[in-house]
């Protein structure tokens, strides 16, 4: 197995800058297309065939370093009994928000095997198929999941998430002990069906003023990323929006910070220092770029990568349903070939 | 007249920190929403009286240091030749968006007087009837009213105005060399007509990389800025989303940056130095919280921006609708009390 990436987690030498793309299996790839004609997105979530099948897609298609399990952040949620939907447009949708001390009292932790058995299945049968790359697996962060549970769905302002915050201290603080368990529940099984890595995606993270984030957010990841050391897999926190947060997103204990494109990679590795590996940060839309502007773009990331303890390739955010194929086939190419030693 | 206001922006010496409130003539207060039930809200920008009387609305109600003419960012691109209108929920759209350099040789640069007299007609009336407190003019900064000339209204990845960037370049720079002439002159006419600061709003800026906002969106407003110098007003440069960003928009030269909640102010007067003074930065979300974690909120946020070389205290970015007149008011409150000094 190609281990490039699970070096460059660690800090270790590489001969190449290792590359993957956040929702690299996905709407802009012809051949996820035609498995969504067959079944909506949670069916395919919950089918581990499928699942599996669309997970590889991208490693053959591309040729990146890693493949990411397919499935969603909020399919551990639906299993502490809430209600999900998704939407084309209007994204997911949880049915009676949580809001109370009773909300967060009704929710169940129910184990892995029983909640998200075809999240599982679907890891097993990856480590039969995929030989030549790691397997990351993912979570939501606490913080992450808990603004989809409070506002029922996505959110602009996040206002009644903060709102539990900044008047309902212990309805807030009581919802994430919960989602921190399932959490770590959650991942832990996945890395016991075999995954070799695991991201945390605090997607909303960056919604939090910096002091909100280190009192309301960072504790919990940080608490999950602890109970994931003893199992000895490379654990990426993935901060969205991060401009404000590095430093305290570094407290959180993670192998690798992904980032995204709104800093600047070689000011983020000076901000982070040289304990800690980073991920990132082409901006998506870059792949709309000439082959010029986006070459200049790849081997500026690459050479500011280069100064941090270890860099992994990657989007600053996932990879727009709009992007050419072929334009991400490329990057994958341009990162390899521009960072060869 | 109270200049304490004026007297931050310049970094002189003030009794107190000066508060002001982004949209503080807005949909939160039900005189607003009174006036808003006679006329829609383009009517209501482009109808002196009206939005005079608007304008004073939370000048009386919440005691603040400073008005701000109410009006939109994209009221002056209406008047270069794009259709605009406005929906409630799904906010501005302008009719065939700018692709082409003939879509850009097509727009108009009018005369403010010609184009846009009842902006230039609001601020007369208010030099007339506002005498307490300093009125802020403003206008877009050129990026991000080119946002919203090439996606057609709003957007969440920007992925057209970037595809003209990235793969365009003399386009997208004919455009902002365009918009940049249009807002020169735009707020040269508003100082003439009698306001006594601007505010350049960068709301999009943030979406860009760092290196990207140095090369596509700084550039104009520092010619903007510098444009401005000659007639003696402080400008405020508001930079959303600035985490990233904010030693580049330093370089524009505003005497005033105005930041966003998502960095902590302590940090970003240590990134922008003793040449600039700053503006912000409290959560909007911040108004829902309980008195005491409001109070203790508002009181760092003064402290930490007592080591700016001015502060004007503001949100991080425009009111909410939801929020409750009486918590915007016991916030300027909250702020003088606690900063007197």
């Amino acid at each position: 197995m190609n281990d490039t990436f699970l070096r460059a987690c660690r800090g270790e030498g590489v001969d190449y800058t290792p590359v993957w793309i956040m929702r690299q299996a996905g709407r802009y790839l012809p051949q996820y297309r035609r498995v969504r004609e067959r079944v909506d997105f949670l069916t395919l979530c919950k089918t581990p065939e499928l699942a599996a099948e669309v997970t590889l897609q991208p490693v053959e298609f591309l040729g990146v370093d890693a493949a990411i399990l397919f499935s969603d952040i909020l399919i551990p949620v639906e299993a502490m009994g809430m209600r999900l939907r998704f939407y084309d447009r209007k994204g997911p949708v949880l049915s009676r928000p949580v809001r109370t001390l009773d909300d967060v009292r009704r929710l169940r932790l129910a184990a892995p095997e029983e909640g998200v058995p075809f999240v599982l299945e679907t890891i097993r049968i990856l480590r039969r198929r995929l030989k030549r790359v790691p397997l990351i697996g993912f979570a939501g962060a606490p913080f992450t999941i808990a603004t989809y549970m409070i506002e029922g769905g996505g959110s602009k302002s996040f206002l009644n998430t903060k709102a539990l915050m900044y008047s309902s201290g212990e309805t807030y603080h009581a919802l994430m002990r919960k989602i921190t368990d399932m959490t770590i529940t959650y991942l832990t099984s996945q890395v016991k069906a075999g995954v070799h890595a695991v991201q945390i995606f605090d997607s909303w993270a960056g919604a939090l003023a910096p002091d909100d984030y280190k009192a309301y957010s960072m504790p919990y990841v940080k608490e999950t990323i602890k109970a994931l050391k003893p199992l000895g897999v490379p654990v990426i926190y993935f901060v969205n929006n991060c401009g404000g947060l590095l430093e305290y997103a570094r407290a959180a204990g993670a192998d690798v910070i992904g980032i995204d494109w709104r800093v600047d990679i070689g000011s983020a590795v000076r901000r982070l220092g040289q304990r800690v590996s980073v991920q990132g940060n082409l901006d998506p839309c870059a792949l709309f770029s000439s082959v010029g502007v986006l070459k200049a773009k790849v081997a500026d990331t690459i050479n500011k990568g280069r100064r941090a303890r270890g860099h992994i390739f990657n989007l600053g955010h996932g990879i727009l349903p709009e992007t050419p194929p072929d334009a991400a086939k490329a990057l994958v190419e341009m990162v390899h070939e521009l960072s060869s030693r």
